[in-house]
């Protein structure tokens, strides 16, 4: 039996609808907020990607030789793909652009719990504006798009510059490594490493860092950097607007790429894979061939949302199966129209079988039978049968309309 | 400069609402009709493909080895994807499936006017129904589904049993070069083919197929074949229904694939490449390890009806620019947050500039601009201009509310 290929997965209609649901409270947000949706392919050139994320990012992608010998691949994120198409399309729109996007994205990784080899990212990215107020916006619209869903997370919003200031004259090499132990939060990890390679005297102002509650005292530990004012407008904003976030300044996320503002958020029942949005500043227009252009965006990760919610309600109609023998087929079909016409879900019986087979058939998904006999067609009447209560009688199309689209969905 | 893959696209927001709106409005009659959305994976294992449609498509996939040394592919089509899924997952679901998809497919095609390597169907599978009333729905779901956009089309119903009765006893070869002048109406280039081949004698009854108006005229070239209450059935549900269709035996598309019923829609206004939709009976489930079962279904082509339907109405909010000097942002966020919450597109200024040139650049997209100074904010008030009229006025945020929504979208 030929089965999907390993890490992907097939969605029934049940999770289908319960993600565009989910997708579509999200695109609302969105929308309120002056995002546009774009939408670019899901291959690029292979360089898009090595360019935004180093060659690393080759183990990890999807890559083919088209019959020109050019390499292309299966976007592994979409932040580099918007970039490009701004380079490409977006001069002449005025700044800044807010642009959102829903996509499938690609990643060549072993299969495990809340990671799959496709998976859906709902993205915003916010180009050509360079403030406070850009920083918070789009961090207040991560917020917006998640809570409008219904989830519970934790937010943690940070900023680079304090952490860079202390390590600005130690070797690269370090640096990384202690970006990694402030990013685990493993302060023993980094207390071992500084000691190794004689800069001890880092420790105490880079744990203090990271324990800071504000950036006032974040401040007083790397000085009043450059950058000050724009940490305090950034915050300020959050708090005017009551986000509920906390301040950390030891996210050390994506060194080489993101330039200032960092966030990320982690849903509270995920265990060890909860991290469902991340984001902050970049530069990559300049990469991509056009102008070095300040942009800050995030990505969530959709289907870790999906799986922290549980249940979603999706809308849905009310169900009525309509029931004929073959010879009154025709006639079937004509009251299923005016039932849908009237927005209830209307579905014909097409196999031929006898009525009793089709209400058995009926009463697994439907929310009423409505019967069509002969009788019924030259009464000009309809026998409906309420499959909850079980209780029928025959009443005209109108009246039957009226009782299901007044009883609503189920 | 980076670009995109040689025909693929990038869709801008303008150009991305009119396809999601299209997209809905399909979705809503799909789902009046009982069909629910299903996601099969973007990439398979090349094998689906080549068993449904022969080892020829391999040349028009894009294929790659993963690690695990398997041939994978993105789909060309996903009616085998949803096969798959079928056996995979159906086999509990009770019968008929009616099941849609939108997905994007992805050819390996010269790009041409109309064609495009990366490119969106939307698509209708039924599955375990072999009747009549079965083949009917589908071409009613689809007609439904065109005429919900507003599509202008023309619609083709036919069925292969009287021109393979009829072609019974020739040469499978032959068949397939007969079919082909069917299917292009190129009855010379039949007359050409027959006669070389010693089979004159089936031009008449061949080119009289073509032509007939309905299905008894076709009966009477090809006798009562077995199919004939089968077809009769399917065209008095079309007729009772009032579908605006033409009958056409003529229709010779994918013999070795369509098992019955087949059918096909062309826009009006498209030229050469105007197919938009194609589907018919067909069977696969037991090709991919699953029991033999009677499925029918099409795909419409929905780059093809964007184009064809030109600028489609897409739903908008009305877009209130929140203009403010930097030490009032706190506020501006806070007025756009209740504008928002009255279902308002609210886009506060990001960038550090004068309310002259903010109120230039809000006027490029914005219907209303809401300014927030210092007086205004002790005042509890903001002055609401109307972009469009060029009038203003100092008025509290709820009277802001009530005129941006009083006034509808634009």
């Amino acid at each position: 039996m030929l089965q999907k290929p390993r890490g992907t997965r097939d969605f029934l209609p049940d999770e289908m609808a319960q993600r565009r649901a989910a997708e579509a409270r999200m695109r609302e947000a969105a929308g309120r907020w002056g995002y546009g949706e774009v939408c670019t392919p899901t291959f690029e050139h292979v360089e898009l990607f090595t360019m935004r994320s180093g060659e690393n990012i080759r183990q990890e992608m999807y890559t083919f030789e088209d019959k020109g010998g050019r390499q292309m691949t299966l976007r592994p994120e979409v932040t580099a793909s918007v970039a490009r198409m701004f380079v490409n399309e977006g001069r002449s729109i005025p700044k800044p652009v807010r642009w959102y996007y829903v996509a499938d994205c690609f990643r060549y990784e072993r299969p495990q719990k809340g990671r799959y080899r496709q998976f859906w990212q709902f993205g915003v990215e916010l180009i050509g504006a360079d403030s406070a107020a850009a920083d918070a916006e789009v961090i207040m619209v991560a917020d917006d798009l998640l809570r409008s869903v219904g989830l519970d997370y934790d937010l943690k919003v940070g900023f680079l510059a304090p952490m860079k200031h202390l390590l600005a004259g130690v070797d690269p090499a370090l640096q990384r490594q202690v970006m990694g132990h402030l990013d685990k939060r493993d302060l023993e990890g980094l207390a071992a490493c500084l000691q190794s390679c004689g800069q001890a005297d880092l420790e105490s102002s880079l744990s203090g860092l990271v324990s800071c509650a504000d950036p006032e005292e974040a401040f007083e530990i790397c000085g009043e950097i450059p950058e000050a004012d724009r940490i305090r407008g950034i915050f300020s904003i959050l708090e005017g607007e009551e986000i509920d976030y906390a301040v950390n300044f030891g996210i050390a996320r994506g060194l080489d790429y993101y330039t200032g503002m960092v966030f990320e958020g982690f849903a509270h029942n995920l265990g060890a894979e909860n991290q469902v949005v991340g984001g902050g500043n970049y530069r990559l227009t300049h990469l991509f061939g056009g102008e070095d252009t300040a942009s800050c965006g995030f990505a969530i990760g959709f289907d870790r949302v999906m799986v922290s919610l549980g249940a979603v309600e999706a809308p849905s109609l009310p169900v009525v199966a309509v029931l004929a023998q073959t010879e009154m087929q025709v006639h079937a079909f004509a009251v299923a129209r005016e039932l849908r016409a009237a927005g209830v879900r209307a579905e014909v019986n097409l196999l031929e079988r006898g009525i009793g087979a089709q209400l058995s058939h009926a009463a697994k998904g439907a929310d009423y039978a409505c019967i069509v006999g002969k009788r019924e067609a030259e009464a000009g009447t309809v026998t409906l049968k309420d499959l909850h209560a079980g209780e029928q009688r025959e009443i005209t199309v109108a009246s039957a309309i009226a009782e299901v689209t007044g009883s609503g969905a189920r």
